[in-house]
């Protein structure tokens, strides 16, 4: 179990000498994510030696350029590094044809299939599943169509208690499946051996949910409920709520709320106007409601290991 | 009478992270013109103090990737900074549709009206001019459908010798006008002062040539003729001339020839790939040809004031 969250970028509107539009990196569970592709993810991914071909999934939160407009550049890289396993994009209704059109135009048809996963409920939906992760969609509230993520691993089974097995000469290898599969195990003279006695707790799978860009939601509260890690957008300090309002953004105190009725373990908030200066004013917002919260910054790695904050060189 | 060149990238394929693609400003004649427009030439423009507002006239090449993903994201920029006035793109044909519909997906419509100049001919043609400035395509040899750009400044009026006129009393200030567009002056007594005697030569009109991406195509000198400095892509070393027949591109040693031919002053030369880690390579290669040459580098000023080179913070 882990979860490893690199942020590629973090600012919004546009991007600028030193304030990339938003893309992260997820590493969870052994699966690896790019989350969002604003215009310079591939330089940022280069900076950040996120690997190019660990990427098979691309999660697109809608079509706003500070989102989606270096995704082309992307998938065309893909082909100049002659990628051949197949990328997986999902992204709100339109991608499709946006995306096949740039390549179409530059006659760069790539050589490896891209397979695009359209999105259109309003609901929140599983978009993907394999043994380890699972990943949903948290439907926002923006100015167009979009979606937040939320990455979550899957259970794993319970861990033998070895000790305690070894004390029963009757248990062998082969009962092993059953026990971590959560079965008791009933001897020969018909005594039942709870579970619990031969197998301990595996590791809590653990979740990030991804919610940018929106409006004060707390109807996504239900589906991120208790999530290790959320990544919520804080476009605005309170002194420009009005500016939320028009612009279906939040405040830093707003992502806080979200946080604090989720229950989650931690907070990392961004998408920061440039009318602001001091950063610092976002985390000092936040905290006055949930007190876990980190800047996101472009290069800093958020882990799950108590969570300890690196930068990247 | 004045021409500056700023390269914003001059690298081919992806951007890197000090490896920008294809993007130029160029200042002639206090016109302002940005030419190509590779993913990240916004923050390129941010970082060497290239005015957002100058820029009124966008020349792309061709539609490959490296240069023009990065036209979308200006565009929107443009309208995020709330631009009113109109902006002309001139590009191959299918720029409008692609370009279109990326604002169509993401709702953002620009308040300021966008020009397009859909090019499709064969042959060199004029696209731009005014009372200072007139620009002409140069038919390029690539894997699509690709334009230079030729940008020659309108002749200046002849200057008055000051000196000279005063020797005649019957010359008076109204007669400026003709002597300027070159007459002779006719005196009373039927003697004719010749116009040499009267006026001097102006600065000679200036010329940029912006020849990238193209295989070696030695039919382009009489349209580049005499040109004050000569951007011309150098993709390969000759050791990968074979590379050069497959993608389209040129040798060092070919742009030199081009320029040589041409009777170029100054060649600067772009479009490095990134297989070369020594970019002097290139120069060398090129002044066994062609003595006064440059290697493009981003944030590098090229002006006609016998072509000093100043690199930019």
């Amino acid at each position: 179990m882990s979860l490893h969250l690199t942020i590629l970028g973090c600012h919004s509107a546009t991007p600028r000498v030193n304030a990339y539009p938003t893309a992260q990196y997820l590493e969870i569970n052994n699966r690896h994510f790019l989350i969002d592709c604003g215009e310079g993810t591939q330089r940022q991914m280069r900076k950040y030696k996120v690997g190019f071909s660990k990427i098979n999934h691309i999660f697109i939160s809608h079509l706003h350029g500070d989102h989606f407009f270096g995704l082309v550049g992307l998938i065309s890289t893909f082909g100049i590094l002659n990628r051949e396993r197949e990328l997986h994009i999902y992204g709100p209704k339109g991608i499709k044809e946006v995306t096949i059109l740039q390549l179409k135009v530059s006659k760069s048809w790539t050589k490896y299939p891209i397979i695009f996963h359209e999105l259109d409920s309003k609901e929140s939906e599983l978009i993907f599943e394999d043994d380890k992760i699972s990943v949903r969609t948290i439907p926002l509230d923006h100015r167009i169509y979009t979606n937040g993520f939320l990455f979550t691993e899957k259970p794993k089974p319970r861990k033998l208690h070895i000790e305690n097995i070894q004390q029963y000469n009757e248990i062998e290898t082969c009962d092993f499946h059953n026990i971590k599969a959560g079965k008791d195990f009933i001897l020969s003279t018909g005594e039942v051996v709870p579970n619990e006695e031969l197998t301990i707790d595996p590791p809590k799978p653990l979740s990030y949910a991804f919610c940018s860009d929106t409006a004060y939601k707390p109807g996504i509260v239900s589906i991120i409920k208790d999530v290790d890690l959320l990544y919520h957008e804080a476009t605005f300090l309170k002194d420009r709520e009005d500016l939320c309002e028009k612009t279906k953004h939040s405040t830093a105190e707003q992502a806080a709320s979200i946080a604090y009725q989720a229950n989650a373990k931690k907070l990392v908030i961004g998408h920061y106007s440039s009318r602001y200066n001091n950063l610092e004013d976002f985390k000092a917002e936040a905290q006055t409601i949930f007190k876990n919260v980190e800047l996101a910054e472009a290069g800093k790695l958020y882990s799950t290991d108590d969570f300890p904050i690196e930068i990247l060189n």
